[in-house]
């Protein structure tokens, strides 16, 4: 089996930079390009941040591009509230010795999918709008996407507000032109990832990796975990975007339905939140996502941290 | 302890139905009035109903007023996809000796609240039509008014649409106008009835019981239970507006929490639905109602049998 | 000709107080009472100038009653910097022998149509609330309501935003109610009192009234028109509520259209502005108004300076 | 004086060929492309009249690019009911020579301004997708656009529904991206294009002109008089979209104000209708966009008649 090629949207962030980790030590991903958007924190931070991670994880010949520093409309929103001052608090990283390149994110996008000898697959961890961007202006470029793969949203409640998860709500009209698109997209949403809870076992699973990549990511996960605990009260923190690039890996791991899936765009209270529509509610709207449903998390983490111990024989 | 004064503005509906008997029969509320909105089926449905549960429980002394046969705004939904065609379909019901009163519900209510000697509890069962409008209308009636209970919303998803509980999404703009009142708010929602299941367990003490009363509640239990297999695959039905009056007899079955509540008027996909802010998102809006979060099933249905049982006794 | 029985339901406001002048002066009205609304000014401001202008007008035996504090939905609005800090800023006023009843608006208003020989016509010329209340608690007065007849909207522009007029902006959803209730509505909006301009030619007529009634109508065109020269850059101000009155009196100074009315609740932009669907662009919208589209400016001024004169005559 | 850079984004439609002619005679401008969209007609259509009109025109290098299908949210409004099925009905057309370009619209508009030796502007006679979809995928892109003036919106109501102009109600989000983008926008609304009224004598002048390029656009008169005598009852129709070309030639034939402009997304009744803040009521939002208030009638179509003559004497 070759190789999926994949470009991973991100705003590191934490659950972020455990994304990347798992993309570079898997044989079964070709990281073509990491791209960046605002989100977990400020498009700089989280273009500097991804250019640590990749440098932690030995990957700098991953090309790094910087996208949007907005929403499609309106203002930023920013998670910095959980992710802290640097979208990546917690323990040293090693200064990258590499910028991100000229291009813009899309550009580069354009390029990477218009030049791939096979569609390219889009995994999206952040807010949609580089791709939202990208469909709107290149609407010929859908053939060229294999399918978009994204952290986002929720069949239940969410978590910026009590409506909406904090990527569908950063930029929901983006959400919507590739809800819209006809592109194969995957969603995996906060109750999927709430089942990816990095708990003191697996915590410690990580601090007893003996490599600067394990001790690296407990120490996230300690920060992480304590966000979590102050905004949301949750014993351990959801590990949310790793489960994208798991699901690239090793799709077995969930259990998926395919729904109707919207955002709203227009509520008060709601703007953000997905609609899954699990019980057929609205039968004159077919399935366009397939949903993330149920995780093997004993799986998922097996995955996580072999790929960590990987990283670590690698360096 | 004098009982409670209460006035229940219903949709019936099977679970209205139980939620009437379990008033009637029990000696901590003092039933003043059934008044009827449209909801579960047509107002004229709703209304007729209403009197056939009274005369099965034997008590046609409570008046009987018909209200709004739509919401505030726009066009009425309705909910015989659950209950039928009648809104209570299942067992033959007595035919009633008597019709609804000449007087509207809001009229009735307005000279009940005025001519009372003590505040009164408004339990709203079905669309919040009805109370909204006499709010509108006479804002200066909050003072006779103890607290309004009501079954709608969810602290999680909705059952009519993904994100709206079926009341709920009946008439927002009724409820928008109950929450911002001032007057004191209790919501039970789906969050909580989805923990009042009528399990075969259930359906069976109430077929044990030696009387019409009991047996009809079981018929009923069986419509329903269909009705929730069908369209959300449920094993057993959530029986949800009885839990408004089990809180107003025995508050201590359930847990609540103070939180700021708001219903969503203006979503395309999210209209009706109620934001329930459990972990203090919106921290510039103070808690405005009591939201209840866990049910003691066991001890609810011991509640609700011995009301039933008692029902059987007096008839 | 028997008399026409009036309600006006108002929030004086300079051109509120003509209006109601000019229905007192005019033997083809019947004028029941003056319900009040928050509104051009907060409602005990609006309430108290009822009172006074009715005090000048010689009509103490007309009840005055108090509405809504605020609209159906949100917080109030108020028209002060357009009506001074009192709502009715300019020449001193006699003070009221009296007060406002007991009786809440709304219940005036129940009362009188329910009491009336013949159905009752609404002259509303502040926001739409209480009559949105009243139609909400009580559909089944509908029968008793000849016609409701309002200030509010356009069929362009609006004057507190630059969709909305203000009227209309500051209680959408109640005029909704009555847009939608069935009941014959007939609107004057912007488009149509623009042209009832108090021009100096106009202001001057009023002052040589050899009494206090003219005297003072003039002063309220003069600060009425500074304010309309401060805010909009008018030459001269507009004076809206008399039209409405006009209107039952000599419907012929008027050319009415009948057309489809919506008010919209949800825009962000355009919340309170009316449509006035001219060109049958929502075919599937039958008329549901009549709208005022041309004024005779001489008659209608010919008819405020009559009546004016008239009451002098009676002081 | 330099032409200056222009590309024009159109949906021909009857004015847009106007429109297109204009800019093709005048020296001040240098057409550097004719990009397309749907809107008055289908894209395919709106691309092919594009090239029948440039051939007609003589001007068979100024390439064509085709553009959006539809608007960034929703499905497509068109506008046949007004220009006919083909979008251009009326007189035959030139076949053209040639196809439009391989290029998608907003990469050959990527590519114009990137090689740019000065800022392009960018003349939008249609809905304003392709130009959205530019800044959302490239906002990098801004320092290399003079200006956009576009024709769309208005100050008062709109056509295509009461509150909205056809073109910002065909992409709302499109245009919201640009007014929020920070680029020099003039706006050409429907307040001004209703004073550019094709009469008979305008008309008369063009079937005056003694070759094929006035009689066509004689005959397009005709045949677009006929639908805004038949939709609107306009007894001469306007001539919308030469005004955009006409403000770049000769920028004092229309009077100017600067003022805050935005575009209602959400609204039920008014999405897409322009907000024009002339009257300071948002005192919080500075000026973005520079609005035409005034025309030249006379002067506009001595213009517009010197640029057919020009064309005719060419051809």
């Amino acid at each position: 089996m070759t190789a999926t090629p994949v470009i991973i949207d991100c705003d590191p962030g934490h659950d972020d930079a455990i994304a990347i980790l798992l993309a570079v030590a898997s044989s079964e991903i070709d990281l073509l390009a990491v791209t960046t958007c605002f989100g977990n924190c400020a498009l700089e931070d989280a273009t500097r941040n991804a250019l640590q991670v990749l440098e932690l994880a030995g990957a700098t010949d991953v090309p790094v591009a910087a996208g949007a520093t907005g929403p499609l409309r309106g203002a930023a929103t920013l998670g910095n509230y959980v992710h802290g001052g640097s979208g990546l608090d917690g323990p040293e990283l090693p200064v990258p010795r590499r910028g991100a390149i000229a291009e813009d994110a899309v550009a580069l996008m354009t390029r990477l999918i218009e030049g791939a000898a096979q569609p390219v697959t889009l995994a999206v961890i952040g807010p949609m709008t580089n791709v939202g961007a990208l469909l709107s202006a290149r609407p010929d470029l859908r053939e060229g996407i294999a399918e978009i793969i994204f952290m986002g949203g929720s069949t239940e409640r969410g978590n910026h507000t009590p409506a909406a998860e904090f990527n569908t709500f950063a930029d929901p009209e983006a959400l919507d032109i590739v809800l819209r698109s006809g592109v194969p997209v995957r969603m995996i949403g906060l109750n999927l990832t709430h089942q990816a809870l990095a708990t003191p076992e697996v915590v410690r699973r990580m601090q007893e990796l003996p490599h600067e990549v394990g001790q690296t990511a407990a120490a996230w996960m300690g920060f992480f975990g304590s966000s979590y605990h102050r905004v949301w009260d949750f014993a351990a923190p959801p590990v949310h975007d790793p489960c994208t690039i798991a699901a690239l890996i090793q799709p077995e791991l969930i259990e998926w339905v395919d729904a109707f899936v919207a955002v709203e765009l227009t509520g008060e209270w709601t703007r953000g939140a997905t609609l899954v529509d699990l019980h057929n509610r609205y039968p004159e709207h077919a399935p366009n996502a397939r949903v993330a449903m149920r995780l093997d998390a004993a799986g998922y983490w097996d995955l996580v941290l072999a790929a960590l111990e990987e990283l670590g024989r690698r360096s």
